[in-house]
């Protein structure tokens, strides 16, 4: 893009991998769970998405979301956010110790009724009572919104659209959107129409960007996204949720990934790479599978095979 | 970086997958070689890297390099290029038809001498005598510099270094320079500075981008490299000479992910995504395995399962 490049000195990572990415891969044990959050509690990340109160018949792999909040060894400074779909999510999320809450919906319609069966608006409308509740107990809550490249059933998503739902997400009192490229279909050109488009409507300090490296080109939009003022990145250690139908494939954009392009432009993000691809190497154990994160298998051969 | 795009209309692949891709991959028969090019011929690319004419002790699987060039089906407005350490090189170079040639030397001395053993000085001179040969001959030169980004050896390249390396090749008699991030450590913001420098001594326009994802930077890095006006990228189909070290991991980038983000970007190639994607998946199977390029496993998921 021709304008002036905004690259941010700081960047926040939301880690998203025990949520986002577990809610995708293979059912594991509670204990896995809380071991991979209590280790990247100690990487010096600050917000990790630890879990999802939502139906366990749909998302059986966040059926154990009360467990996992109530034996996590708690950090200082650290915030352990829960998605919450609706008030009784929000009201299981507070009970079981959630620190921020997150609603989700979608910027295209089709995406929307096929994934929460209802309208954009009607989603909006269903957040009402769960930000009402979450104001009264002085807990933030986060947007998410999904589908701002493309959307598999409409396809292209008008970047005003995004701006609109995403506006509308920060007027119902979310502190912070979300913009979830989810298909990963997204390149730099087009993240960057979008990102104008939205930033005419909320300022870049209430924006973070969440890219799915599906077609390869996650870490190229965060880039866009970074010169573009954009300071917050959602991603998932050792990339779990990817894998979603081929070994090699990718979902969420990998923290590592994220982390070792961060430390290339000079920018602090307070985070251990080491330790995020140690717990990396984990989780993965556990899924007996490899992390998706080039950056993780590439640290691991420099180990193993030093010059 | 802050200064105004300079995002190219069109852009030129190299397709290195043949020779760069396959030296560091399994031996192939000859037969699936010739297949590869003959198919990829078929695509819309213009250059294709078809052998290398060098030690067959130390790089086996390009020792019929003489038959792959006799058995190809060549087309019409297609460069089918070798590579030619030496004059030797060369002259079985021309005798087996190859219409263009690149010599290779490191933009850092340890790996100079680890890879061709003699200094960065030294192999100028020994390019001199193909170079004097090619120019009698009417064939073009490239010239492939490494490490300029990071050497295994010697750590980060000075980007000073890169820039008078690739202008004594230049001056020497090459056409055209390619810029090799030979471990893909670089970041985008060191590919600038590195791209900064060079751009002092040698036009954009005799310059190539030359870069390795193993550590998933490489779409970043070609994203940055297109913004300042290279318009000349190096890819393999299917990332061919991937997986080094461990499954999943990656050396060159893959053509079609390239191709993906220049699609995004506007960016005219001329090439055929979907007949790359072909080629790739022919020769991976002969490879027995996936090909690493994200795009080419996305393609082949949304035509097997279509929405």
């Amino acid at each position: 893009m021709s304008e002036e490049s905004l690259l941010p000195n700081a960047v926040r990572i939301i880690e998203v991998g025990a949520r986002d990415g577990l809610q995708n891969e293979a059912q594991l044990p509670t204990e896995m769970k809380v071991k991979l959050i209590d280790q990247l509690s100690l990487t010096g990340l600050t917000h990790i998405e630890a879990g999802a109160f939502v139906s366990p018949k749909r998302v059986p792999q966040m059926a154990d979301s009360t467990q996992v909040f109530s034996q996590i060894k708690r950090q200082p400074g650290i915030t352990y956010s829960a998605l919450t779909p609706n008030l009784r999510g929000f009201e299981q999320a507070v009970q079981s110790g959630a620190s921020q809450v997150a609603v989700f919906t979608s910027s295209s319609e089709g995406f929307c009724q096929h994934n929460i069966h209802c309208s954009i608006s009607e989603s909006l409308q269903r957040f009402e009572p769960v930000i009402e509740a979450a104001k009264r107990q002085g807990i933030a809550v986060r947007g998410y919104l999904s589908c701002v490249a493309d959307c598999p059933y409409d396809g292209p998503t008008d970047p005003d659209q995004v701006a609109s739902v995403a506006k509308a997400l920060i007027e119902l009192g979310c502190y912070e959107v979300s913009l979830g490229d989810t298909i990963g279909t997204g390149t730099p050109y087009r993240i960057a129409k979008m990102l104008e488009a939205v930033r005419r409507c909320v300022p870049a300090t209430e924006l973070a960007v969440h890219f799915h490296d599906t077609w390869g080109q996650a870490l190229a939009n965060i880039y866009q996204a970074l010169n573009m003022g954009i300071s917050t990145i959602d991603s998932s250690v050792a990339g779990l949720g990817g894998c979603p139908y081929a070994p090699g494939a990718s979902g969420n954009v990998a923290t590592e990934d994220v982390l070792y392009l961060c430390q290339g432009l000079e920018i602090d993000t307070g985070v251990d790479l080491q330790a995020v691809a140690q717990a990396g190497w984990m989780i993965s154990r556990a899924l007996n599978r490899q992390p998706t994160s080039k950056v993780s298998l590439a640290l691991r051969h420099q180990q193993q095979n030093p010059v």
